[in-house]
């Protein structure tokens, strides 16, 4: 393991010197290659699907691991659209002039080794390193054991066509073990960064045993407040698309808040979708004296269900709307609905998380729709990228100065001053 | 502790929403206080050099520790520079339309609860705390025991003032020991991010010892390459301010690498420049051919001297010199000195430093310098922030979306299109 890391810091460096053409070839070539592979990927996946029902997974999950003639034209149209994405790579953020011939710019480069660990999907797999390779970083991946036939064959096939097409040896490793993992995350020497994917448990799991610094999202506990000076229709509207577009994900609603003065209204006209649609409520005491629901308890409003559950609270202002959100959300994704501009500006402001919508669904939040391109993931940290992380959120930046001959002991109170002239 | 943190998380949310205009009132204030505070912060400055004395703290220490008028004006025009500078906050970096009347927009908002624990400079105490305070970020503050008083009364002074120029209670606070700072290291779900500045152990210690995001650098062994296409005089000046101008600071030279086909004539003139200058050298074999020095041995290579001490290697390639470089270096600064363009250029982008140089000092390598007004400090990581980190770096951003009912439900296949607009 400690060879593999090794590696990748050494690919690493080349990878981040490589041209935006010469990576986008890499990229085509690795879209030829899994295409004429899809056979064997079609039988690695069919062995993997075979030995996870004979291990009684469940039927979502086996969805999930499913990689067929859909998902293949998926992840090729995936990379298709990743090559038509500007290279973030190289592109100057700032220039300045310190001094005649002496020019400050700062430059994006790549972060270096990512180690990323993710779930069942094998489609993932795709989608993560060919966003490494065009950000220009190194990558070592550690995804489902479920997958593990379809991960090696899809692995083995980018690795090979992207070797070929001139990417540097050991630049994107697969991991095939618990231990591997283990021992990725002790690695802080080579690896800069580790994206885990997955459950809370999973997440927290890794953020508790590394000193690399981790970039993802533990819990998703996303709200709508559906504010005294909302329009009925719309709140309607975005609490059911909120809840049971896809309750299954992240950036679905799992706590609704209702200013008490339009809840009578509201909640009645959301009780029946919400039931038509089967989807569980749980309410404070306020609430259920005016719809038929379950008791909500104190741990509800810290829970992600993930489900076709939701929790209701009445709330007797704005203010209070936004300290049960600080308190109890998860920094991913909250939206208030109201006509009142002044409220809506004063929920944006005072919101403490990485999106913070008005008047439209907590489904948006998502690299695709933010128009990002590709995602690695969401990330509810505060530190580098917030949010759906896509090209720009796997970079950073590095300070280069080209003087000539300049010293530092000729500036000062009685020498040369700065100019400072952006350019 | 716990009650300090969380205080300063609730004030976070409200110093992130104020206006520049209000945030510059305060440090208007803030610097008129200062003044007004004179003596009390002299005397108390007293006191704490007349115990550092009895506790026989070295001269340099002293000096550092000293505060005087030189010094509180000094600190007092940093403020008035830092109302200069442009507010970050509230910039809005990007703005995409996804639909008619969904405008998703990226907008810098402070990190929100700083952690940082300085030296014994009590200059570095009103600096960071006025950085804090424009950033729109709260900041638990410790500095060295040796300040203690004049920590105690500059902190006082500098809240107080905050505080009547409608800054939030708890916005800022002082830790006054050890334990609290340990405490502090526990806050992970107070604090956003910690910044150590101090002794290489120092930022090690506080690595090991937090699930806080941490910014800084632990080293600074920087480097000057001079290639074979160097230029002799801008070599010999170069490398001449990179170790002497100022060698106890993190951005001196600590490394000298030079081209085998050009060192005898660079050596010999550097040898007599260093000579007077009386800085020790400890060269390689090859290096101890031309001139006479101490022996260098593995260690050096890897040691931050911050002392009038140069270990120097001899190299036989750009690619040599850029593998000694990535491998014994810290990312910090390095330089190379070259006519040749197309090395320099290759060098630049090999070298996986925060900061890259062509033909002029590290030292130049300073958040000052490079125009960015004030400095928390340094950093050598690869996330978040690089190099020297300003008002900027104390930023990160949320993405905020404002929509008329929008549904995610509406768009797909058989629906509306995204139409990712830049605006």
């Amino acid at each position: 393991m400690e060879q593999t890391a090794k590696s990748a810091r050494q690919a690493s460096i080349k990878a981040a010197s490589l041209s935006g053409e010469m990576k986008n070839a890499a990229l085509a070539e690795v879209a030829k290659a899994l295409e004429a592979a899809s056979d064997k990927i079609f039988r690695a996946n069919e062995q993997d699907l075979e030995n996870s029902r004979k291990a009684g997974l469940a039927g979502a999950l086996l969805k999930r691991l499913k990689f067929d003639r859909g998902k293949l034209d998926g992840v090729i149209d995936g990379i298709e659209s990743l090559i038509k994405l500007e290279d973030p790579v190289g592109q100057q953020m700032d220039a300045v002039k310190l001094d005649e011939g002496l020019v400050l710019r700062r430059v994006r480069c790549p972060i270096g080794v990512l180690g990323i660990v993710f779930e069942s999907r094998p489609d993932a797999l795709v989608q993560i390193s060919t966003l490494a390779l065009k950000s220009g970083n190194a990558v070592l991946l550690k995804g489902g054991s479920e997958a593990a036939n379809t991960n090696r064959v899809l692995a083995d096939t980018i690795y090979n066509a992207s070797l070929a097409a001139g990417m540097p040896v050991g630049w994107m490793a697969l991991l095939e073990t618990r231990d591997d993992v283990k021992a990725m995350l002790a690695m802080d020497k080579y690896i800069d960064l580790v994206i885990p994917r997955g459950s809370n448990e999973f997440v927290q799991y890794i953020m508790n045993n590394t000193k690399i610094p981790v970039m993802g999202h533990a819990d998703g506990i996303c709200h709508v407040y559906i504010d005294e000076g909302a329009d009925i229709d719309k709140a309607v509207r975005v609490a059911f698309d909120s809840k049971c577009q896809y309750p299954a994900v992240c950036n679905a609603m799992e706590t609704l808040l209702v200013h008490s003065s339009i809840a009578e209204t509201v909640l009645l006209r959301l009780a029946e979708e919400y039931e038509e649609a089967n989807v569980e409520l749980r309410g404070d005491e306020r609430v259920r004296e005016v719809i038929n629901c379950k008791p909500a308890t104190e741990q509800d409003w810290a829970t992600e269900y993930n489900d076709m559950i939701l929790s209701i609270a009445m709330v007797d202002s704005l203010g209070e709307a936004i300290e049960h959100i600080n308190k109890y959300g998860s920094g991913h994704t909250d939206c208030i609905v109201t006509e009142n501009e002044g409220c809506a500006k004063e929920f944006m402001a005072l919101v403490d998380s990485s999106s913070v919508f008005w008047n439209c669904s907590t489904r948006f939040a998502d690299g695709f729709r933010y128009g990002l391109g590709a995602e690695v993931g969401i990330s509810t940290g505060k530190i580098h990228s917030r949010g759906p992380v896509g090209l720009e959120g796997l970079t950073i930046y590095k300070w280069l100065m080209a003087g000539n001959g300049h010293a530092v002991a000729d500036f000062g109170p009685e020498g040369k001053k700065y100019l400072h002239e952006k350019i």
